[in-house]
């Protein structure tokens, strides 16, 4: 068989996406100055961070997750990979640190890909569309939604002897993409996503994080894209966090309960 | 291939099953007057949950786990995403906390879908038949059994190159799992169940919840259910919990052996 | 395809394999008296349990188990899950308790099922034939064998597109299971077994607890097992442990090396 | 389909593969005073392990593991469980104990098979040819290889729809087998290995030992066997340890650094 | 079907990637005069590996690597398994190891096959292609490249009854890592890479390590190789782990955040 044409890609801001557990035994034990330091030192960290005082551009946020998995997701996209590296060895030096422990991470890279738009890529001209440059721009450096809930999985493509996307010819996967994408619009101004590519980054192939006010309304989008060839032949899911979106401001309410 | 057609789904209250292991030797260790008020504070935060103090809506019960795998089901059902996240970690600020860890959890929310009750979701008008409004309504918001007995496990369709769920045509899909739900019928009175969907907020499809006074009759009616097609050909279970309820009154009895 | 007919099953009592792993760091460092007092509790919990102080009916048994998965296994048999639940416990407030970690469990609970007997089943007149009600009710409150040697796996049976065997006729399993059982009558008097279901208990279908004085007879059974086709089609194990049989009153020759 | 003829074993030897490792950490902060008695423990018993002063045959060894799985490996061979089981319990009650954790283990036995001589075991007469004897002997109570490297991993044979070992006729299997044998002869010399069998006894069915001084010529013969179809269409692969040999006197070395 | 050729191999440096996590809460915990002496011993311990005091040939790096996976990545090329055994335990007497866990590792040793170059192993006369010998000495005695960022992961050729890459002739095999090469030499001067075989040392069958500046040019080599049929039809791959290199005098700043 022939090897088939990878679409190209452009790629934008890395993203880390850093899950923490609390260690609540601790926290209840820490005397009232340690907790008031970790507070203060996580506003700090958290604040600095969503304010961009560590980079030129980029954006952060932080989230409560739900269930046992995680506590805390605290979401950097930054320019460069030395600024996510240096974002997650600094937490490490607040006193918030101390009461928490890593219980997850995914990284990737957001990207936009010839799937979506051939001409942007084959074309050495400069992109005369205005509005199809905005779109790539909102997807190569994009901002963090402020919804309520947020919604991450990784995901790879199927490499299996019946169905392997990897083997379809690239007009095949541009048709099944371009189908799939049709359902997230069906879902505008409910849900908005973040998709990051990490091949050669992380454990799958992309990073997929939703955003939307309404949890339901990410169930009800994902549930119709299981439906989808792209997904019901494809997709292979890994482990789902749910988390809610709070301001660092609202750090000391969300550790006192 | 083309979409398939997914079903329409309305859904109730959020669930959160919360696995708490104990740690008996720290138990052990413990003064009486921190054991006096562990159980306090942890009577106080069950009870209260089961009174519905924290939210206009909802149940709550607790379980003692058999087995390794935890110790502790505290079962959780409430209006919004935010009831549960604060529900969670409030159960972090009693005295209780401090002598338990979580061993895992499951995120879901309760649903009723078009494959049951197609006439529900197509008609724009109001439902008139007010036995399927009430059974809607049951479903949607549910009252946790009064039954000794509970058995959790989370679970898919399967999308497989020879079996896939996803990508069967809607009335297919709709008569295997009316056929399915038949057996149920012969449980009545016996086996009560919470079907929650969990797409895009945990890592299975749905999270299933049996209650019976008899485990053995739970035994049989999923052994039954095993032949049946829905679940033969296309189910993918996760793990088992088998749990015995207990009132929150009991705590101290519960830790007493 | 139609939904196959499930057997009949008929349950008897529960079982708790219950793994603890000894804390050999902390029994080292202990004073003499802790450890003393561990053996004394360890002992009396072990021996009233296998006395059945605790409950009119069942057996229990203690076993070193070999390799780094756990070692200890304490086999409980009862009439209810209550009983097992209360074990379990009441084990946990035991000076020895503080000397081990849970590292494994399993539950299930003896059955027998319509494939071994389907006149038991059918005929609501008493069963006439006396040896095949003794047969039964060893099945289903069964003796724990005094033997040296005693192995357990859970398994399940195979749902897969090509072997499936909750889509087999009826009387294709039990024939299957009929030669199946053939192999075991080789081995009378060399190795019993207790088989104990887990639908809806634990993670697995059955529980397989294998008992004789010389581990390979048991391995030579289970080698030939594994090419009859109820095995070598449609089985599926779950990880198995090895282990020793010894009277509670060894507790402290074993603690000793 | 048939039940398929299982090979006749014959089992010799108990092996116990006890993988450890070292608390690095505490070895460190230790006091001269615990180290040399960990030292003087520990070498005494692995050296009166290797000189067999516990039972009246067998074989033991101690290598030292590459990489994060495992610092230790003891590796023993005894004519009983019980020797294994008083060895494994044993090594706890040293002062070296206290530096280890059990990292991981296998358990299995050695055996030959009729595959390798079907006279030896269809023919009740004495078997004559004193080579075959020898061989047998040195496969069943085989003594451990003086040689620098180790590479053990546990394997099954595949029971799959499409390629199922345990559904081939006997004398295919043993064809595959001795062809699959004529592999390890032109390592003959370089690489020894030890096979156990532990269906019953540990998660896979088969335990491999493979010993040489250069650990590339264990790398080609496996590399070699992976294209026999022994291999290719039937094994399984559990995880692979390296290990280096060392006399128990270099303990201290070892533990040096 | 008869036994495939395999291709001969020449082994050149043994390669042990040692991932470490810092405890970073022992880390700010710890007095300056021991964070002093961890940064002093580990930069000696980091500095004398890459300035090879240790053996008279091979290579060293040091990297930071990104999420919850590990901390550090310590890179080490050797002659011999002797001479990582002993690095690797060397680090655990530094000041430096008592503020890391190890989090994972992987054991293999640069090839160069058959597949690659078939003169080169069938002819017994010295290869008279200058050009070709330091191609493989650069394959069998690897420098690190002095480059930002580091993917590595582990692999294994598919062995599944649709697609069995040990079931190819040779020919094939060798034409399809041609084909698979030729994607390498697009990225020549931006990516480079170090192959390193593993069967019988580590869990896969090799390890990948690649080297670049820019870490999205790593991302774009691998996502075009995913559509190599070498990749899509044969590849499964093993955890990937992405670091950044930095100078054993930065481990302080490093540390520092």
């Amino acid at each position: 068989m022939d090897r088939r044409t990878p679409p190209q890609t452009e790629e934008g801001w890395y993203v880390l996406h850093d899950f923490r557990s609390i260690d609540w035994d601790a926290w209840r034990d820490a005397p009232e100055r340690r907790r008031s330091q970790a507070i203060e030192e996580g506003v700090e960290y958290l604040a600095s961070a969503e304010r961009l005082e560590d980079a030129e551009a980029g954006d952060s946020a932080t989230f409560s997750v739900l269930g046992h998995k995680a506590d805390l997701l605290i979401l950097h996209l930054r320019p460069t990979l030395a600024d996510l590296d240096s974002l997650e060895r600094q937490f490490e030096h607040t006193a918030l640190a101390e009461f928490t422990e890593r219980a997850d991470s995914y990284l990737s890279v957001t990207e936009v890909s010839g799937y979506m738009s051939q001409e942007y890529f084959e074309d050495d001209a400069e992109v005369e569309d205005a509005g199809l440059e905005r779109y790539i721009e909102s997807r190569l450096e994009p901002e963090i939604p402020d919804a309520d809930f947020c919604s991450f999985y990784p995901m790879d493509k199927r490499r299996g002897p019946d169905h392997n996307w990897y083997e379809l010819p690239f007009d095949e996967r541009a048709d099944y993409l371009s189908n799939h994408g049709e359902i997230g619009k069906g879902y505008a101004g409910r849900v908005t996503q973040i998709i990051s590519g990490s091949i050669g980054l992380d454990d799958f192939e992309w990073g997929v994080t939703l955003f939307g006010d309404d949890p339901t309304d990410v169930k009800e989008l994902l549930y119709e894209m299981r439906f989808d060839p792209s997904s019901s032949r494809f997709a292979e899911f890994g482990r789902f966090f749910s988390a809610r979106r709070f301001p660092p401001a609202n750090l000391a309410a969300y550790l006192a309960g």
